[in-house]
């Protein structure tokens, strides 16, 4: 870690210059090339290495996205303060100079000033641990688009609030939000350094206030061959999810809009509680036919392995369908959802003990994708008639728009402001 | 994993055999077997290692305590719902029977019972992810000890509620407790598991109910050098603890009492909220003052290097101490509190965002001492001076007797029920 200098400013000092590095973003093969980073680290799924580092700029989708799920990650919401378009910009530039110094593993600033009367430019925990794989993404919520930033002719075309959804139970102090940041890393403290100084950074500026936040976890432990990770139901999720980078341009990436955008995606946060005491007195058999797997190996109802695909046509000897109806993975399924796909991203969360006594706990669900509509309709249909909505309930929800990386001397979400 | 047998029932079968393998414990030799147990595993500072496990039986105090620090904690305390003593004798034997298999890394049942209307005996969020350094410590409060479980007679000497402490702002609802859990792992799933199938079999036996509890976060990352964790105030926390096996004997085991005490211990158990977003904004110079050390390199204000011997008496030229007379070391050092040194194994947490939108962490302080006075002697001193206090509210208290770790074929704290 270097401590010698306040690079802080640098980001701020950029934005004269902007427009200038705005490229292309989006495309297949600039896309593909975050995982080819990863690999070409050396990382195997569930490995623990300090020296970790992603790349904060780029010239496709911003890192946190494709990068390989991460052990932790802080979520957190800002609703924005200020009127002045200028606070905003300022605000993004000094989080982008500052996440691609945390993403390094440095600090972002000295702990320690010489000068004895200075306040510590960071805040110091994360000393010596490393960058752990540390990423930050960053998103605009619905507000930022307005006229009161001269910004609503920005508009992502497919932004805007989340439909109100069957079963949803949100709490307005877990929904919302002008401002996500999403911190993961294989060190808690990493992840939480890093929210920290980038809150204090919005403090100092006066540009944004924290709104919501959770802390997640849920990566499986190294060296055990286990590639899907459990939730908090004792099930395996993510068997089915967005691995190909070319998924990742059909599903995941925007590949038309402005410059801008392209290489963009849309980020819906879900806070889903989850009723695990309840959970836990229903029997297994059961529990098997809520999701249509098999809670031990992760097989669909119809398979023997982990990864064999789902036969929804399948029938038992009195006509009735192995998967049943109201399955989770039939429901969910891109074969019963004219081919939507979306990436889940999700970790377990805990929150001690409720009111009443009971274990307090659930799945904080990230999806990306190229229309927040993908997810709408997805959750419409689970929200309508899963068999699963007998134990969870969406306490929390956000939407945002996640620009492509910057490129270095620029800033997230510079060729916004571009007049 | 084994997931073929139900074995809870084996320690419930083992009550009828009470008092048979107590054993003397306690000696110098057999304290100092746990950490030797740890080496011999191989471990380095920081190492994650899926398959490191630690027996739970053993002839000395239970794992958990001389154990090296790992990097999770759920501490979760609970409150005895029951009358009957053989209700908390059932307790404690099942939960120690899980315990002992969750130590190595097994599930406690089957997760997936071969009878298909069968409720599963594991949870199974853990399945796969190896012990990963698991312990589990097992606390009794003040309240075991009464005539209701006509254990009165049988209360360690010292054992009493904690006195009312200076700067105390105690939380009804984090305070207190009549039996303590501490589940400590590499992987935090593995030590929410072992925490949550615990709560699960006291609400099955009726005996007791969840109280309070804090995950807690802050082992250092691999491979870095960093032998002590920073706190979310950012400085070295531990630098002076306990470390030898002789230091073990003098100041956390006991070596007297009856049998079943001895190669006991007291548990305290401190929520402590830090107000960093305050912290934040002071000068490191006075931060420095506060704690009496450097924040970057955790060297004494007297010396260089982390773990040089603080100099209390050294004076600046103007005559004024260079460690503070309301320094954090100074107050809580040995040399000026009649040699009482008390092992700290403390955790940092997050409680996410308070109602006035300030991001709200602290301390989850854990402490095991021969004596629960010498902890109320140095917090007398600390919360009445410490320089510290402008920034921390201890918010949440308990105070447990850990019985010693029992032998193969006995449950904890069995001896502590022989007429």
């Amino acid at each position: 870690m270097t401590d010698e200098t306040n690079k802080t400013t640098g980001a701020r000092a950029r934005l004269s210059r902007r427009g200038l590095l705005i490229g292309a973003a989006g495309s297949a093969a600039a896309a593909a090339a975050l995982p080819g980073a990863a690999r070409a680290a050396g990382m195997a799924p569930g490995e623990l290495n300090p020296d970790l580092s992603y790349p904060f700029y780029g010239a496709a989708g911003q890192a946190g996205v494709m990068t390989p799920p991460q052990r932790y990650v802080f979520f957190m919401t800002f609703d924005l303060t200020t009127d002045r378009r200028r606070d905003l910009q300022v605000l993004l530039a000094r989080w982008s100079g500052a996440i691609a110094q945390l993403m390094k593993g440095e600090t972002i600033g000295q702990v320690e000033p010489s000068r004895p009367d200075a306040v510590g430019f960071d805040t110091g925990e994360a000393l010596s641990l490393g960058a752990c794989g540390l990423t930050v993404t960053v998103g605009l919520g619905p507000r930022v688009f307005t006229g009161t930033y001269e910004l609503a002719e920005r508009k992502p075309a497919l932004l805007r609030a989340l439909q109100r959804l069957p079963s949803d139970a949100l709490r307005p102090e877990l929904t919302g939000g002008d401002l996500s940041l999403q911190a993961c890393a294989d060190d808690p403290q990493v992840a939480y350094h890093a929210v920290r100084d980038l809150a204090r950074i919005a403090k100092e500026t006066g540009a944004a206030v924290t709104r919501w936040t959770v802390m997640g976890f849920g990566r499986a432990s190294a060296g055990k061959g286990q590639a899907t990770p459990r939730n908090l139901l004792g099930f395996k999720d993510g068997t089915r999810n967005i691995r190909e980078a070319g998924e990742f341009d059909r599903h995941v990436w925007l590949n038309e809009g402005p410059a801008w955008q392209r290489g963009g995606t849309f980020q819906v946060v879900r806070k889903i509680q989850m009723h695990i005491e309840n959970w836990d007195t229903d029997r297994v058999s059961d529990q098997n036919a809520v999701f249509g797997r098999h809670k031990l190996s992760g097989a669909p109802l119809t398979g023997k392995a982990e990864f064999d695909t789902p036969d929804f046509a399948m029938k038992k000897p009195d006509g009735a369908p192995v998967i049943p109806d109201n399955a989770h993975i039939r429901l969910a399924a891109h074969e019963n959802n004219g081919g939507i796909k979306i990436l889940r991203r999700s970790f377990n969360y805990t929150d001690g003990i409720n009111q009443y006594g009971l274990l307090d706990a659930g799945l904080l669900f990230i999806s990306y994708q190229t229309d927040p509509a993908h997810f709408e309709a997805l959750q419409q249909k689970l929200g309508a008639a899963d068999a699963l909505n007998e134990y969870i309930a969406h306490i929390g929800s956000g939407l945002f728009f996640v620009p492509p990386a910057p490129r270095e001397g620029s800033y997230i979400a510079e060729g916004m402001f571009a007049t």
